[in-house]
């Protein structure tokens, strides 16, 4: 298993990828294909001493910035480690590809340079919710800001197959998120989408309230790129905002910091939940090889969970699986 | 001050609207018009005792059920509790009207019999969030599904002149929910209403990302209604799984049953502010009488706290300000 690394995205690129990497060889057994700024990479490892067994460096001269337009940066970065590792990809010199770089650029290279599977109309950026009954797949949560009802259709019947066969959810159950149950709720995308899941080979349980999303009614969260980043981003500020007032509370006296003692494993634990450092990073489904997306923050924690995830993928046959469904529905129609 | 109360709609009705309305003459020094079941409301006050001071009930033999069409009930069921209380709204019997009943049977009500205010061309349910710097007005959150760019821009308007005149913050700041804070972020409709809000009157401080919206970054969340929906309903979400996993937490071992002890206070006043029965309910922005739209949950207290903001709204010059600033831009244009 070789994973292709691009070793200059993220907020903490490339020392904290680097390192990442490194331990990934060690836990996973993985070979890196390491693309970014030799002399930088070559500093590190003379620095701090980690192994660059099982690793190679392929120097990358130039990098995609996170202000850069994603789509022109694709184009006319050809030399950015960006581009050169999602090109080794596409030709198969590896098995997968993570970065902690721009989602947006990661997204159109990922089109453009890898290629969707055939029959998929787009491909979509797809995490997984800490549920209080296990994750939750969003697809998509914003690479496709504006969707045709199909799309969704797609994301419902791709994001069971990568619950089925990446976390082991069988038959998962696929939700459409919407602002009211019943299949007249929301708007014209929502109501075809209703329909077209409905017929699909996805086991649909129907609209999701948002309030749902977290504590169980889905497996699956089906959404337009806009509606699922709202979600996820909503989630995020919620967590920032309940860890906030919990801080608050337990620092408001010698009773309360005591009582704070008390929890505080459970406390750690539930951090641990809501934490993306311990889920990876999230793949972009429909895709014809395996993309993560690592978060941008990511440490090296972070960075090796998201190698796991693309090692996981790579091996899983989720690809292959909806390649086949594909074919035979489009040789039907 | 002459409250309109529709006695009949919410989950807990008629019992707890008629308790509401009792506390409501007691603290407020309102009148209440008691639209509803004359037996059953007579029932009410003969079983508990409470006070008719101040309670004028007016006999209204229908409902408007919660599965009732909104449109269609609005038109056909002339001699409903809805329907028959804003009629009289709209003819002046009373200054406000509050109703716990269905939220889309109120804005088609509000809307068909009492009207816009002239030069509003929607109008919106607009909650108020327990923010973390303070309330913040999320406007719209569901009476527009789909929205134009120039409903948006007037929402912030309008939003601006409710957070002024009824909730005291000067100046507010008013945010276009958005998956990003570049202008160019989110689809045609948020790239619009960015142009629009920009160049109106409101104090706009641009594109807001879901996470900042309880943290503080405006005072109001400008959305389409499908968008706001998913923001509250997310939110809804997110507190009913935090209070979960702390009570799971709480209830882990005798240990981390005392530390509850010593944050019982503090974690009773959290709760307080996440609660919507100490808000109250959300108002109908934009149309010429106020209309306010209690919790389907709401218990007396809930719908007392309603019936204040009722009067608050009724006695702040808001809906006359509004009127004023539309005729005027009218006129100019």
């Amino acid at each position: 298993m070789r994973v292709i690394v691009d070793a200059m995205g993220g907020d903490n690129a490339p020392l904290e990828i680097v390192k990442g990497c490194a331990a990934a060889v060690g836990e996973l057994g993985v070979e890196i294909l390491l693309y970014g700024d030799r002399d930088k990479l070559d500093g590190i490892f003379d620095g701090t001493g980690l192994s660059r067994e099982g690793i190679t460096v392929i120097h990358a001269p130039d990098v995609i910035e996170m202000e850069d337009d994603p789509g022109i940066s694709i184009r006319s970065k050809k030399n950015s480690s960006m581009v050169m590792a999602l090109t080794a990809l596409a030709a198969g010199e590896g098995d997968a590809f993570v970065t902690a770089g721009s989602t947006g650029a990661a997204l159109a290279g990922a089109t453009l340079i890898v290629k969707r599977i055939k029959g998929v109309k787009r491909a979509a950026l797809a995490p997984l919710l800490p549920g209080k009954k296990g994750p939750v797949l969003l697809i998509d949560c914003g690479a496709n800001v504006e969707c045709k009802p199909e799309y969704l259709e797609q994301f419902g019947v791709m994001g069971s197959v990568y619950m089925d066969k990446i976390v082991g959810v069988k038959n998962p159950r696929v939700g459409l998120i919407n602002i009211g149950t019943e299949p007249t709720k929301g708007g014209d995308l929502q109501r075809e989408a209703h329909r077209l899941l409905g017929e699909s080979k996805a086991n649909f349980v129907g609209n999701i309230e948002p309030r749902e999303i977290m504590m169980g009614a889905c497996d699956v969260a089906v959404a337009d790129g806009f509606t699922g980043n709202v979600v996820l981003k909503t989630i995020e500020g919620m967590a920032k905002f309940f860890t906030s007032a919990l801080k608050d509370l337990f620092y408001e006296s010698l009773v309360t910091k005591l009582s704070a003692l008390g929890v505080k494993k459970g406390l750690a634990r539930f951090k641990k939940t809501m934490d993306y450092k311990e889920t990876g990073g999230a793949p972009f489904i429909g895709v014809s090889k395996p993309v993560i997306k690592a978060h941008g923050s990511s440490d090296a924690r972070s960075f090796c969970s998201a190698i796991r995830q693309a090692k996981i993928y790579a091996e899983s046959g989720m690809i292959e699986q909806i390649a086949e469904y594909y074919s035979v529905t489009s040789e039907k129609k």
